[in-house]
């Protein structure tokens, strides 16, 4: 044979056997999961340790690889999967999106301009014109519709930064991409907004001393009317405001703000207005549910993580527009290498234009996928169901005298803290996070230390949510094991 | 039963059952992958045409969705990895990473912080320095050296949007991030960098009219005279030169910056340099292509793909710095409910401040089981045959009197045109891609317009080289298919 012909790549066949172990092993992982200690305890360096110094010259059998998978890379992961996780927010993965997932590693295509890959293009308009559907967003983020439309970002990071320069270029008429930023541009959030928002500031280079960061209200809410006052200041003193971030279901404690009377501020102003739905979005699915995007109508742009809680592996970022050429207008680029017919009749949406990378994955087939398993219907039920156990929870915290509810939960994030104060709250978490049993997070809601428990996991159920009470109260050290249990 | 707990999840058997029907798929897809026409042919609005414009309410039976991805998805589908796919850049899957990704959905854990995976970031820090030895890159990048590291971005848009905001902080004292960007700050690229640059200075808020696009000489490299005379201007009208983009293997024509002469006007400035070797750097795994990077220890940052020449799949973009305090002060922002005890350590590695995005997915495994399973013998291996096939092709073109070659091929990217000129080059590139046998794209050299053919998909054998060549003089309207062909 000739030795140029030699092939060190795994044939389709071998790929068939190695394909089904590693389908094997994952499937044995979701029915193991909930055995392991939910939060890894390796210390720092312990895992690097466990992996040679030098890579190998010569390749290795498969074998080896799942060997080491379970024997190094399992002691170092903390189990986003497992039904006790309930820290920051559920990252709920599933069959049908790892098989999306896999499906499109498969396909291995580049859909950065239609043509790279026409279905990878009109498969996620699709899937996000039938999202808008689903949460009964504004008709005006259809991409059939005037304009707007909608496109699969990493994160709600990255769609923040996109909705930031759309805006500073539509504030600046495309100034600021040609001369730099000048000055003058100011952006406001809560103090309750993500802080990819501050960060999406930095890069913008529109710089943090011109963020203004409005204070909540106890619920955590931005208060509108400290927002109309920032505005009026900056205008007053020759600023042009440009950006505000609202927060549908903020990540510390999942208040919700006043989106309606935000939207009435900005509209007038022409002030973009971004909507940060990251995780509370996915509630939409519930026609009941669906009071969270009041006055969403009024939004330049919006996004939500379906990565989040809506049974999708990360990375998943919903995001839309309701002028998609501001979007284009600031992010696009043409050089010769990337020019085609297709882009050059206008009749097609080049994705590249919409986000900060060029290349792209084809993100839409897992969402494909988990919408035609579930069903709206499917989907509903589950949000459903941890919305209700959510409730519950906080029934059962506010009922017991130990613990103080930081607020009644909008939908599937429980924030509660200890009465005795920080130190005991804290040592709650701690000794609950090293017992292995479950994995919660904390935040500061009105200068307390506050514990976070976020219900979403797939394999999250009843049982598990009762569990975690349980074991929090046992660690708060007044009941024992015996005491009573709500819902036992 | 309590209808609370019905269930929608695919449950692990399913997912089982299912995931085998997924891999048989892929591997019926890779053995047949060679039989599709490679750039398809679809209209615009076909494969939306043909999915439902409205989301189904009950969940659907797998079938139906792998039957659609036959029926509707497929003719949509531009094969990347077919051997017969020479546009753009290979984007070379393999089974390994296949799987990794596989694995990684699997677990379907954040790597945003150390403490949410420990795993994943040390997997990732030992891979990222194992690469440093693989392609003999400067040991300053090592994690374990003097303050350098390496992390894993989704594209090499990215990484350079990451390493300009560090150089636009370093140059700042992060004042930038403070004030915003305040002008004076000046960029170098090259008329032959990639447009990703020039969008990253967009976004940065530094502007394109402080962006100094530095001409090339004959073989397309930035030409390091016209670069020092453009700083030079610079300086003298009082401007802040903060950022060079050196090019290993431009997206055009695979030219090399003289990145050792561009670093030697960079280094005793201050101005960051870094080095974009998308494509070409994989050509550093062998030691008789290691000139490529010469002059690289002089750079502040550097990056390539293995998501394009590496056998692994999209997204896999190796990014290194010579100084990560740079790019950590830049990039982070630290708020209540991401605070851990790790971290204030300040013993591990949080890799979300690394890059524009908080969240992460377990991208090393992939790269973990491409360098187990190929070993860098194997990787070597298949990286010298397309270099090999690459030389090959240009001798033939060379000898062949209807075509001009570009330039010598410096790896695997061959750019050649027909002599009658434009209209001659583009009517061969339409009819090609058109048949549907090979895709190609085109690029501008010296006002030319020419055709790119890049070699290094996973299933490109010499073969389809011969067989591309063959079809390329067809086209040419002067050989029939009976004709001469070389290597046949």
């Amino acid at each position: 044979m000739d030795p140029s012909q030699r092939s060190y790549h795994m044939t389709p066949d071998e790929f068939r056997r190695r394909g089904r172990e590693v389908v094997e092993w994952i499937a044995r992982y979701m029915e193991q999961v909930e055995s392991y200690p939910v939060l890894s305890h390796v210390r720092p360096g312990e895992i690097l340790d466990g992996l040679p110094a030098t890579p190998p010259v010569r390749g290795e059998p498969f074998e080896a690889v799942l060997r080491d998978l379970d024997r190094i890379i399992i002691p170092g992961i903390t189990h986003w999967q497992s039904p006790s996780f309930f820290a920051y927010f559920p990252a709920n993965a599933s069959g049908p999106a790892i098989l999306g997932d896999l499906l499109s590693s498969g396909l291995g295509v580049q859909g950065m301009l239609w043509s790279t890959s026409p279905a990878c293009t009109e498969l996620e308009t699709r899937v996000m014109d039938w999202l808008v559907e689903m949460l009964d967003l504004p008709r005006g983020f259809r991409s059939d519709g005037d304009g707007g439309g909608g496109v699969i970002q990493d994160s709600a990071s990255s769609a923040a930064l996109c909705a930031l320069v759309a805006a500073r270029e539509r504030a600046t008429g495309l100034a600021s991409n040609r001369a730099g930023v000048t000055g003058g541009l100011t952006v406001y959030t809560s103090a309750q907004t993500h802080s990819s928002v501050e960060k999406a500031v930095r890069i913008a280079g529109i710089g943090t001393d011109n963020l203004r960061v409005v204070d909540v209200d106890e619920r955590g809410a931005m208060r509108a009317d400290l927002l109309e006052r920032a505005i009026a200041a900056d205008v007053e003193s020759g600023a042009l405001p440009c950006f505000v971030c609202a927060t549908v279901g903020t990540t510390s404690s999942g208040a919700i703000d006043p989106v309606a009377r935000i939207g009435a501020l900005c509209r007038p102003r022409g002030i973009w207005l971004h909507v940060d739905a990251a995780m509370s979005g996915t509630a939409a699915l519930c026609p009941e549910l669906r009071w969270i995007h009041e006055g969403v109508e009024l939004a330049d742009s919006y996004c939500f993580n379906p990565h989040k809680w809506m049974f999708t592996n990360f990375d998943c970022d919903c995001f839309w527009v309701a002028d998609r050429a501001a979007l284009v207008n600031a992010l696009t680029i043409l050089p010769e290498y990337l020019r085609n017919a297709a882009t050059e009749s206008g009749a097609v949406i080049d994705y590249r234009d919409w986000q900060v990378p060029l290349g792209r994955r084809f993100r839409a087939l897992k969402l494909w996928l988990v919408i035609r398993h579930y069903g709206v219907e499917g989907l509903r039920h589950h949000v459903r169901s941890h919305v209700e156990l959510a409730r519950e929870l906080a029934g059962w915290i506010a009922a017991d005298e130990r613990f103080v509810l930081a607020a009644p939960p909008p939908l599937n994030l429980v924030c509660f803290r200890h009465v005795d104060g920080d130190p005991a709250t804290s040592s709650i978490m701690e000794r609950l996070n090293a017992s292995g049993e479950l994995y919660l997070t904390h935040t500061r809601i009105d200068d307390h230390l506050c514990l976070r428990l976020s219900i979403g996991g797939t394999w999250t159920e009843r049982r598990h949510v009762e569990r975690a009470w349980r074991l929090v109260g046992e660690s708060a050290g007044r009941i024992g094991p015996d005491g009573p249990v709500p819902g036992a």
